[in-house]
């Protein structure tokens, strides 16, 4: 058996702000982490726990453009949309994010793709909502659990890249 | 000399959360105030404050649609972009906003059209912003005119439709 040792990703409520702050580092350029968040052949392989699979039904990663995917767990689909309000190369994606089982629910996504030399990147993900309560729904949503096994899946993609 | 009287508009910083609300009121139905916000043709009419002319570069108001526009004072241009994260009829636009001069400032804006009935609307927008500093610097950019000026062109507009 082949154990293999992720980065630890952080997950944090910002205490003067209803935003949730995320930051996670990748053994892998930032061309290459930035490509996975872009291109929907590699996103479809990592984005959302293990246990679901994901279909793309929209997906325009530019400024200006939308995505919708969703992903399903046995017979249940959990559908997921939103805009590319920016697509900045190799350094920042701001995203809108809603799941239309919560439709009023809206937050949006700054992601910030540092350069850390070697071969290295860090990302951070700051997503902000329109108040504390919607916030802390999220995060008692079980998203902490997409988010971990999200990125040790894109381990194995950047690992296969 | 006709004077004519328009409704107020409050504007208030969120005492909790980094955003700012807008609440106003118009003379007529809620279908009409909705498209004046969506159709191009009407919204180049008032969006801004009277000093300046505007001109759309691009605009599709649907969901994950998105729009570019440019607000001209003299010699000087203003861009303006973002994305339609969600258009729902006659109820709700989910929109980002980024003021071209500080690419790195977004803001999502919620806005809720409220039929009052007798052919009156109240509109309310929440803005929210990803720090408190980020919202105070838009509250102090003058980005009051603006919206008091463009909602006295708005009602005109209306009254003409």
């Amino acid at each position: 058996m082949t154990t293999t040792t992720h980065p630890e990703t952080s997950i944090d409520a910002d205490p003067a702000v209803p935003a949730i702050h995320i930051t996670r580092e990748f053994s892998a350029p930032v061309e290459a982490v930035f490509r996975a968040h872009l291109d929907p052949d590699l996103v479809v392989k990592w984005l959302g726990p293990r246990s679901i699979t994901m279909r793309i039904d929209r997906w325009d990663a530019t400024t200006g453009g939308a995505y919708r995917y969703t992903h399903s767990l046995g017979d249940e689909d959990y559908k997921f949309y939103g805009s590319f309000h920016e697509v900045r190369p190799n350094s920042r994606i701001v995203q809108t994010f809603t799941f239309e089982g919560f439709p009023d629910g809206v937050s949006l996504e700054t992601l910030t793709f540092e350069d850390l030399g070697g071969g290295r990147t860090r990302l951070h993900v700051v997503s902000v909502f329109e108040s504390v309560e919607a916030r802390d729904m999220a995060l008692a949503s079980g998203m902490e659990t997409g988010v971990v096994e999200g990125y040790e899946r894109l381990d194995d993609v950047l690992a296969k890249a």
